[in-house]
């Protein structure tokens, strides 16, 4: 029963039947007409999606490879940049600014924090020669579950000239962030997280105040290069023979994304998050974000009660009830587990997820009662749900 | 009947039902067990067609970006390199490594003659200070369909200490290359030419010498840092999330390609190229590569003739006879055109590539009798295949 595994890791996430078909087709020449029609079709839907006027552009990437064409295109050896840090993804931004030799000035915040918009304030108040070049920051930490306040962020810069980088790689489609109004510079996105998509495919926009200091930027990178996206885009097409298959594949997700509306989406999230939160609760767990509004709508982390061992739990879910879920990152490995709630999931699907962990903490002697983690996520649905006439 | 179309552009190729069939399947955490036995397996296949002992390195990216990884793990600002260029990919090296800051040594050989092992061999004995730190050059251009000798050119560089990097893109499982026997440094591959594959997956190896240069190396490049790939590899993964639907593609295609059998392989594209080679001069049209020994197995390059609107020609062969070619690229454009014979293509397409041509000249005025090439085509076929009993 493979294919009937949930997978609810936070990416790659499950991919409806509906793209696997889309995808499933005989290539396409990547400079025919017909091509061109999809890239047209899907820079417009991608547009939607991001809530911007500005063109978004495609890259053939992993996530990884959109941070990196985030810091190049802007950032040059010597300058200075303020990187806020919740987790493994904002030290992936301080690691590929110091890389090619930018002056990084760091901000780890507590496990389970989310960045505080205040520090950024203070920091940039304090630059008085305004020789911070940018901001970057995630909206969504992967690795912790955690959700930054880009509003607010954007907010505390005031008027500081620093550009606001930020990765949205796990955010975009799954909490509201309208890019050209809340003003920030420089937004990616990956394919294999809300997009519902295979990993293969990054995404990331930019303002015109973005485009001026790419103007000044010596960028050493050549695939990642966004000027060339953005000559080629203007007719319809990319730099470099672009990963056919998962454009047509995006071409459906986004039609399905629009069709259930950004609206409608948010708030299934944020069902999703409440199913978790309150369930794993339920069960005895600590959540790792204690705080709500820090609390990611597409990923709820959870740290293992003492005594528990993280394989042990992953191991059983998969091989007893076909659920495969998380664990922590580097130095976070065996500590916290992670449920991802992002992608093609229902609640349905975080229910039985649920069910999952509480027979396998039961099996392990975490649990005395089974159906208290069930009816609390019950009891989630049918309070977005209603009552049956 | 657009999923019957005969695509011979030179990549993206057409891929295989089987490679379609594997690849729209459920996605797969790409840190679990069962991807790792994937990642395994591949791997081991992977150096099988590269005919190496060395491991190959999976990049989710496109080729371009295997060619920067090619570039960059290796050469540092001020380091001198000599490059090869055929065509359009031996000049992107030539830009990619001006690009960090290399200083180029540039050779260009005029179009339609391969690299000349006599001229690399001169430049790298009168390098006394041995200053020059690679060779570039493509194993197979793919803009103007030369097959350069790469033995010939390992063999001239003598005892010169510089690496070779070569791009095999297009040329990987087309034409031979046992990659240690014959000594390359550094090979890259791309997924979407032989390897029968959608675009965004590029493979690529190296020598125990290119290592020890990468140790010296102050790569500025994250994404494409192959210390990462290594070390990744070593625990069958990927440094970041890869393009886990095509590599799903990738296991069933080496499956394919290895139960071909590389040596057929290599004659069944020999005889594609005398199909297209004789064929297209039947039809009175003149090739770009005269040298049969310098002509690609992969692709043919054909001169436009002389009053002929390549335009008008590609429109015909795609409306009336659904056969998609490729036109030239850059300053080549409109005036050479290619056929791709390359991927999943068999002898009949190429005489149905033919015919479609021929049909589509006759319209235009520039053939006046049918039947002559597809004829050629015929005798090609039955000059390997044999006659009857």
């Amino acid at each position: 029963m493979y294919e009937k595994q949930l997978l609810l890791i936070p990416g790659p996430t499950m991919v409806p039947p509906r793209v696997l078909r889309a995808m499933a087709v005989p290539p396409v020449g990547h400079r025919s007409q017909k091509f061109s029609q999809v890239v047209r079709e899907v820079s417009q839907n991608l547009k939607k999606v991001f809530q911007t006027e500005r063109d978004v552009y495609i890259l053939t990437a992993s996530g990884t490879g959109a941070m990196e064409a985030a810091v190049t295109n802007f950032i040059n050896p010597g300058d200075k940049v303020l990187v806020l840090v919740n987790g493994k993804f904002g030290d992936r931004f301080a690691k590929i600014n110091a890389r090619i030799g930018a002056e990084v000035i760091r901000k780890d915040f507590e496990l389970g924090k989310s960045a505080d918009p205040e520090l950024v304030k203070e920091i940039l108040t304090e630059d008085k020669g305004q020789e911070i070049k940018a901001v970057f920051v995630q909206q969504n930490e992967t690795a912790t579950g955690i959700l930054n306040n880009i509003k607010a962020i954007k907010e505390a810069m005031g008027n500081h000239p620093a550009l606001l980088i930020v990765d949205s790689i796990s955010g975009m489609a799954v909490a509201d962030f309208p890019v050209d109004e809340w003003g920030a510079d420089v937004v990616i996105a990956g394919s294999q997280k809300a997009f519902m998509l295979p990993p293969g495919l990054a995404f990331i926009t930019l303002s015109e105040k973005a485009w001026k200091v790419n103007e000044t930027c010596k960028n050493y990178n050549y695939y990642f290069d966004l000027k060339a996206a953005k000559k080629n885009l203007a007719q319809d097409t990319t730099p470099y023979t672009p990963a056919t298959s998962l454009i047509l594949g995006l071409q459906e997700s986004l039609n399905i994304l629009l069709e259930e509306g950004l609206e409608n989406i948010y708030k299934k999230q944020q069902m999703f998050k409440e199913i978790v939160r309150e369930a794993v609760q339920a069960l005895g767990l600590e959540l790792v974000v204690k705080d709500e509004k820090a609390a990611s709508p597409a990923i709820t982390a959870v740290k293992v009660p003492e005594g528990l061992v993280w394989k042990d739990l992953n191991k059983l879910m998969l091989t007893n009830f076909n659920v495969e879920i998380a664990g922590g990152q580097d130095e976070l490995k065996g500590k916290i587990f992670r449920i991802g709630h992002i992608g093609y999931v229902q609640d349905m699907d975080l229910l039985t997820a649920i069910a999952a962990l509480e027979m396998a903490l039961f099996q392990l002697g975490f649990v005395k009662d089974l159906g208290r983690g069930v009816r609390v996520c019950q009891e989630v649905i049918l309070r977005y749900k209603g009552e049956t006439k």
